[in-house]
């Protein structure tokens, strides 16, 4: 028998999933735009019926094992969506619920970067690794902690959620309806409102100056970085200022082996590790220093957020 | 059988520890003054003939089930005392394994703030807890975090220096090298600065000016804002501001059920809870926002370090 997971990422535009063995070989996968479906009921069966066409291509010797679902405030203990800011569905979606019932199997729920935390460790750079932290730095901040080789979940299942902490009580405007929160500035869109500010203090000439804020994208300012743009270079610089220190707090907290840098932002590689790094060990108490490995994700393609929704299943399978 | 426990609490200035049960009952209790042993094997051996003296005193009902020991740097993975700098003897002090050669039981060996964590689960107000975060607010800021109902210790057993967070980069001086550390704000000797830092800077008539920085303490601040004394109580508000600042931060990483503030500074009850609820609260992520209490400790008295010591070994034999 051949054991096998559906891995399904939901995000606010479309939804990822796939189905993937336990070395993390995705050898069914589809996308599902969310803008096709008004009402949860016919999303749900959507994916059911995908999920079902599949299945049904597979020799005898494939068993699925578990459903694992990375969603936006997916909530481990209920096996829920509850309130997502980003879905047109409000309320509690019980997903867990409704997929066993289906299908018969484990469902595990989490949020997105629990899922990519576990995904890390299942598939990933953080295999053999108990104690880590990943931050994906995508349109936020997100976060996920593995503590004693355990996904933290806290007391009501939103453990992590580090891109809320505070840089500045007056600084740049949240969507989370505070001020000044770590992910305003080190995100995708942190770097851009970075870019932004530097044009409006300085004089200095940029191929930037040219670039809307809607055009702007990290690979874009990467680029121009890496041809020497000074505006593009102190934005990276600064971000991984803001960074740096935030993450040395983190350290002190849960002391892990090392945190782990996923997303857009993490693709722009030395011009953003190398201020991270530098910053993050400048602030760390002494006995910290050198200790904390910043490493890139493990899982940076296509196919990462629907092997971190499967990994949920075989975590869960494994520890019990 | 009874079963009763050693609890040792390694400190500076002396050495307190006792035999208490399980229902949290000391019954046995000495104090032994660091001053009195130039060598470190002194100090151990008269630990070991005071615990043999009141063992022999107890009839043969009892039975001794562990040692939990609490001192600053204490490593529970090692069961030992790692380059502590309040101590004379520098270097590893192997106690885990000199108890267990001694009295054949375990032996676990802690950090005094995650001892206090542990005593706050097994004999306090965190019974039945399974997320929270313990603050002790002595000359320094401790802390311990329990998450999923475990000790969290990190990668090299480290984990919980929130006194090291940043307030700010540019801030007091901290005896661990860096500026700006919490505990230069919110401790005891914290508030001190604070309060000579509005001395320096305000015209008001105060009676805290009659006091040397060397005679100020928790407790004449505390009397002294109970008086109406306006520096005193800014000095209250002040502390407040920022460690329920930073504690909103530390929400958002493990989402505990409660905090717990113990030590001196926390005995001033509404002065220093009531700030800090308020700062807390309102820089929380609002989906966090009336989640979290804060709550005093429920081991304020003498023994508390003893019992936070022994419910080490509780919790360990309670989880085998």
């Amino acid at each position: 028998m051949t054991p096998f997971t559906v891995g399904i990422d939901i995000g606010g535009t479309s939804t990822k999933f796939g189905l993937a063995d336990r070395s993390g070989h995705v050898f069914k996968q589809g996308n599902l735009p969310m803008s096709d479906f008004v009402e949860f009921q016919d999303f749900f069966d959507a994916m059911v019926d995908a999920i079902r066409k599949w299945m049904g291509s597979l020799s005898k010797d494939y068993q699925l094992a578990g459903i694992g679902v990375g969603a936006a405030n997916g909530n481990y203990y209920h096996g829920t969506i509850e309130n997502a800011v980003n879905l047109r569905w409000k309320g509690v979606l019980p997903l867990a619920k409704m997929f066993t019932k289906e299908f018969h199997v484990p469902c595990l729920v989490t949020n997105d970067a629990n899922a990519a935390a576990v995904g890390e460790m299942v598939y990933g750079n953080a295999k053999g690794m108990k104690d880590f932290v990943i931050i994906t730095l995508g349109t936020g901040l997100g976060s996920g902690f593995v503590c004693g080789g355990v996904l933290l979940n806290g007391h009501n299942g939103i453990a992590g959620e580090l891109g809320h902490t505070s840089v500045n009580p007056n600084g740049r405007y949240c969507n989370c309806g505070k001020r000044g929160c770590l992910e305003t500035y080190a995100s995708a869109t942190g770097i851009k409102r970075t870019v932004y500010k530097l044009l409006a203090d300085h004089l200095e000439p940029s191929e930037l100056r040219g670039i809307s804020f809607e055009e702007l994208n990290t690979k874009t300012i990467s680029e121009a970085a890496q041809r020497g743009d000074v505006v593009a270079k102190e934005a990276f610089e600064y971000t991984g200022r803001v960074l740096g220190l935030k993450l040395s707090d983190t350290i002190v907290h849960t002391d892990p082996e090392a945190i782990f840098l996923f997303g857009g932002l993490a693709q722009a590689g030395p011009l953003i590790f190398d201020p991270t790094r530098y910053h993050m060990e400048k602030n760390l108490m002494p006995q910290f220093r050198g200790r904390v490995k910043l490493l890139p994700s493990g899982l940076e393609n296509q196919v990462a957020p629907i092997l971190g929704a499967s990994s949920l299943v075989w975590d869960y399978l494994e520890k019990k």
